[in-house]
């Protein structure tokens, strides 16, 4: 019987994910992502609502014709609770400057992978 | 033929969701979350999941017990994309100070009411 192939843990899954967002070749997005978004995965931001992995994948790209030769930092650690964690990352321009500092929440998967990513953007407005 | 009720909006559901956390009678906060707890509603922080209305209701009480006359304040506006929220809030205790800054992710229901909240506590860690 051959051994199950262990589980990524979900921060090594979030650091594949934001991996594959520093990659403008699709095809090393596609392979990156097949490693951590399970079946039919969401991934929610302000503009977009990507439902699978080739969705995310093709929106990246969108992403890249945007802000080209950008790259995504993860900004801050990565806090964990019930399978669901939050991190900081900012968007780092090809001059050198940021996009605001967004955040998203993660939520494991079943299977060990990513089932949903939700962001939001830069710093919640005052009450 | 009855007009249907109006349904809340997602902002209106978590000021009545907030409110509940200010009431130290169960059956006052039993009667705010019938408002906005959709069937089966999940509440999820660092310290509890809690599913459905009764576990809510139970765990704010147990909140209350750890500090007693504490109150909860919305400290942000409420953001919102794709029927997904994000808030920030803080706990003030009996004597006026607060605790560190909160932020709760909620998610909207099909019927108009809340189906999940996710809290995380205080700042996110440098990386």
């Amino acid at each position: 019987m051959k051994a199950a192939k262990p589980a990524l843990t979900l921060e090594a899954c979030i650091d594949i994910y934001c991996e594959a967002w520093n990659h403008t070749d699709a095809a090393e997005r596609d392979t990156l992502l097949r490693q951590v978004w399970a079946e039919g995965a969401t991934y929610t931001d302000p503009t977009v609502h990507a439902v699978g992995r080739q969705a995310l994948v093709d929106h990246i790209g969108r992403v890249f014709e945007r802000y080209p030769n950008s790259t995504i930092v993860r900004t801050s650690a990565i806090e964990v609770h019930h399978g669901l964690a939050r991190f900081a990352w900012k968007k780092v321009l090809a001059d050198g400057t940021s996009l605001p500092e967004g955040i998203d929440i993660a939520e494991a998967s079943d299977d060990g992978r990513l089932r949903r990513i939700i962001g939001f953007f830069g710093p919640l407005a005052p009450r």
